[in-house]
């Protein structure tokens, strides 16, 4: 069995894909999602179904309550924008910004890591398609892996040298896809969409959705997932 | 009213005497505490009541639960150790041991900074009583405010400073004490039992509480709590 490492993983695409990554490297893995009110429950699921098909030594979800901080700029009810300018009216379905979010999420990853003697915490962050998030950037996470390796004891006395893995860093959508592909990532078990359907369909629509379906078509591979529209070529 | 500040509140003696110097700095306090399975509810209680007592515009407590990443570790059952090198054989009391702990409180801490427009957290890490936590160094806390400035929209679009105020990182004891005091603090509010009576009452004995009864005489002052144990001259 291979050294402990704690996967940041939501059930997505990007997170599925480093998963794969981890495994490959060799890691044992143990896998970490948070319940902090997504807008649907079909990605803690997505997350479920993911941490099973690759077999995790642990995955553990973490209820977190940020909406104590004030609803509506958090992970209140507004509407999800769409590419085309407008806003689904009415639809009133919840968009998860989180402020400090990945600062909090690796947080716990630092505190878990430190329980399981892990030296390697890995994040499926994109510098390429999220350029917009400050906490998606290569100089964030190298100050955030400085500041964990003072936090911790085992940084401090045994001089180890916490790593946070971002291998999708500098890739695109399509070079995600390819190297999960590669790997053998059944990405039918993921879930990207922002405005689902109450059965669980992907909306086709949202930025995610085409975001996820442009990665497809410039890979030049099958998207496997079901969506509520009809596919554009 | 002046600016908001974000304070890290236990209800204990140190994160206190924090608030009263926040507030004398002329800031709006936001005081912000953790569930996360203490050894006493009365830390929590006694959190409430300081708020309380201080006005603040808003008291947030966070339910955060680490025991899912393995109880013993954490924050399970076991015994409290006592200075004496004896143990409370059978007594079975918490131990809070948390690892990542100042981590994840701060990281919190930014979230809700970032809500509230906030460029201001107080925290009451120690670095002379607590130096064998390595969360409480100086290079720690500049790590972590360099990495926070990094990680938030407002510090990359605006500019903004983003400062981790640890205003007892250098003071002894009986520094704080004497600190809070001319600030009017009433300490009877505070609790830093490890080990409390079923009724409440400081148990006198334990590592914290002999911190503090030696931090009040060694500042000259009356501690106006109740100790099970007569106090020793």
């Amino acid at each position: 069995m291979g050294l402990p490492a704690v996967v940041l993983s939501s059930g997505g695409l990007d997170s599925t894909t480093v998963l794969a990554l981890a495994r490959r490297e060799g890691f044992e893995l143990y896998a970490l999602s948070f319940d902090y009110g997504q807008r649907h429950r079909l990605e803690l699921e997505a997350a479920a179904r993911v941490a099973r098909a690759f077999a995790v030594r642990e995955h553990v979800v973490l209820t977190i309550d940020l909406r104590r901080f004030g609803g509506s700029a958090l992970t209140g009810d507004i509407e999800v924008p769409r590419p085309d300018g407008s806003a689904r009216i009415g639809s009133r379905i919840p968009v998860t910004y989180v402020p400090a979010r990945n600062t909090i999420f690796l947080s716990f990853a630092v505190a878990w890591a430190e329980v399981l003697g892990s030296n390697d915490i890995f994040i499926g962050v994109n510098a390429l398609d999220y350029s917009g998030y400050p906490d998606c950037r290569p100089e964030y996470i190298e100050a955030f892996e400085r500041m964990a390796r003072l936090a911790t004891r085992a940084g401090v006395e045994e001089g180890a040298a916490l790593k946070i893995h971002t291998p999708l860093i500098q890739m695109t959508k399509a070079d995600i896809i390819r190297a999960g592909t590669a790997l053998g990532v059944d990405y039918a078990l993921t879930h990207s969409c922002y405005d689902p359907t109450p059965e669980g369909l992907a909306c086709g629509g949202c930025e995610s959705c085409l975001l996820r379906r442009r990665g497809f078509r410039e890979a030049g591979l099958e998207d496997p997932l079901k969506y509520k529209e009809p596919k554009t070529p």
